[in-house]
């Protein structure tokens, strides 16, 4: 019936600031390509729910945001008021393993308009997806803490991988390959050095590989496929990595794309199972919120994302059509991009070229 | 009496070419200045070694290197034959764990005639040290493989940080500072992710920094920080890191100064109470092995490094300036550097320019 329940989550800091820009793409979306929304908006997972509740969210939230087609989400975050890791273990980092969002897609692309840190490279010449590893791995729960407080401390957390967990990511990252030209998928391993996890990651790169005939694949280690993003950016596709691998390169390669304020994040559970949610990469930026400067491309191309996981392809096309056409010109920037537009401004802009 | 004893360990690949280059670099230096060279060239810790013996190394290694000043290493690793992390675990990481060699000391500094990646940049604009922890961390040997070969299969294996190792690198990191103009101490975490281990590092860099109420301090996670790395490298003096993050900002940081192949390690006890070795950043580099090619100069650089820790700082400093010259001109330069020299004119370039 092409309606779509969503839950809106702002969150802290800019993602404030940012998600009604997201929002209002949504609707000049829906109005202009035909579809209906039920945005149903919350006020928890931020740390001002904290302040109030001594948790980022009621014990309930899952009947909260019930039964709902996806997540458009902003950012959490504001560490002086509550330590990063709990107020992220408590917001995202668990819907991402309750929802079983297996799979965080980020795509890597140089815009037009969007000055590139890279000498030389223009639009086109940078355009590739990271696939993360999204519920297990180096984010894990496992672990502790000995002898605190003595010169004795000592501390372990446990990296976890599982062949089910692996196995399913790899195989989203060879299915992705598949829909594109060059079908070539590039594996970030450390298996060098992380002499236990990553061997077997190697080991279900290959078997998996030879599920897709129609597939190439390498794979580099994590230090000089770093290196490899700065020196080489045209040589990826699809890079799939692990959780913490994953998440150092979906930062790094948007930077080497201009900003990581532009982009986007999909945290997917394909098998439909529970919603997807969909969120920029950049954070709550404490440093900038409050200035209505933020930049909204990357919550507003996370909505063009949500759109196309809905089905919604020709409206997520005009959304990113509409972000290109922004971008091009200094008035529609955000300031971040050497343009001088705030963040309403820019939003607008957007969404009146949808 | 100004006579160092020194291992010699070629390695694999280009490791056998660059270190004629290293060694040639030496001697220039020790008749140019003044000191004397009691070489001694071991032909293990390589993976022709492993073909014939099963193991990388003999058993007594550590008798036959003996009571020497420092080691000096080349790359190691031929995955054909030898999985790498069999290769690497019982040879440099093992002499780093063995020597208790628990800094990493690498300097990211981009050179004259090294064309950069990163648009605008000159010389002077890149000009830091990465500090990496060297002995613990996420280069663990504890963990293990459950249910192999089945639907089940799981694997773990367990980063392990503890006070007493992470004080230590922290203590060389803000000494290193105190030594420099800046006097700013970055240290890269993850602690918003990886909840256990990394709260614990922040921890012990607030703990450490206060020691040093004359040297500043701040932190960004990983992720983010890969990105600064490309967007703002001038923001950057002394970065301490973690073995994995330190490990991945190495490659990186000398990625945007250019390339790996002239970046040089240090692999430092600072106590003396076992031999420091130096090793180019680069690795054995299949790919170019055996056609003459290799970038000599990160084991140069290596070089003047060891002379450095020993003392000889004119002689370091003569070497250094030997590399600026020889770089500064195509015909001096490797074809990785658009140059046009092989690895042997490249490095006796530098040794006459010593
Ligand atoms: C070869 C590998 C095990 C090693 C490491 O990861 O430490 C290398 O990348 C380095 O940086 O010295
Ligand atoms: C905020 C943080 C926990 C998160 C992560 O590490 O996954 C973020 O960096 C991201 O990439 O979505």
């Amino acid at each position: 019936d092409r309606s779509y329940k969503i839950a809106v989550i702002p969150g802290d800091g800019i993602g404030k600031e940012v998600m009604p820009e997201g929002v209002r793409a949504l609707e000049a979306a829906a109005s202009r390509f035909g579809f209906s929304l039920d945005l149903q908006w919350h006020d928890f997972a931020n740390c001002d729910y904290y302040a109030k509740h001594g948790q980022m969210m009621p014990d309930d939230w899952k009947a909260r945001i019930g039964d709902v087609d996806a997540i458009f989400f902003g950012a959490v975050g504001w560490p002086d008021t509550v330590p990063d890791h709990i107020s992220l273990w408590q917001s995202i980092l668990q819907f991402r393993r309750e929802y079983d969002q297996y799979v965080n897609l980020r795509p890597v692309r140089l815009m037009p308009g969007v000055p590139c840190p890279l000498a030389g490279r223009g639009p086109g010449d940078i355009d590739f997806w990271v696939v993360r590893e999204n519920t297990e791995g180096e984010y894990s729960s496992i672990g502790g803490h000995m002898f605190p407080g003595t010169e004795r401390e000592i501390v372990i957390q446990e990296t976890v991988m599982t062949r089910h967990g692996v196995d399913r990511v790899l195989r989203f990252a060879f299915d992705l390959a598949r829909t594109r030209d060059r079908r070539h998928v590039t594996s970030a391993t450390k298996s060098n050095g992380i002499a236990i996890t990553m061997p077997f990651w190697d080991g279900r790169v290959e078997a998996i590989g030879t599920e897709y005939p129609d597939v190439t694949h390498d794979k580099y280690h994590i230090d000089i496929l770093t290196a490899q993003f700065v020196l080489n950016p045209q040589r990826f596709d699809v890079v799939v990595a692990s959780n913490l691998f994953g998440d150092i390169l979906s930062d790094l390669g948007p930077a080497c794309a201009g900003t990581i304020g532009v982009a986007p994040s999909a945290n997917i559970n394909p098998d439909g199972t529970s919603p997807s949610l969909f969120e920029p990469v950049h954070g709550s930026a404490p440093d900038i919120a409050g200035k209505g400067i933020a930049n909204p491309v990357g919550q507003i191309w996370s909505a063009a994302m949500m759109l196309e996981h809905f089905g919604e392809d020709a409206a997520a096309a005009g959304i990113m059509a509409a972000i290109e056409a922004v971008l091009a010109t200094p008035e529609g920037r955000t300031p971040d991009l050497k343009g001088s537009a705030d963040t309403v401004t820019c939003g607008k802009a957007i969404s009146e070229a949808i």
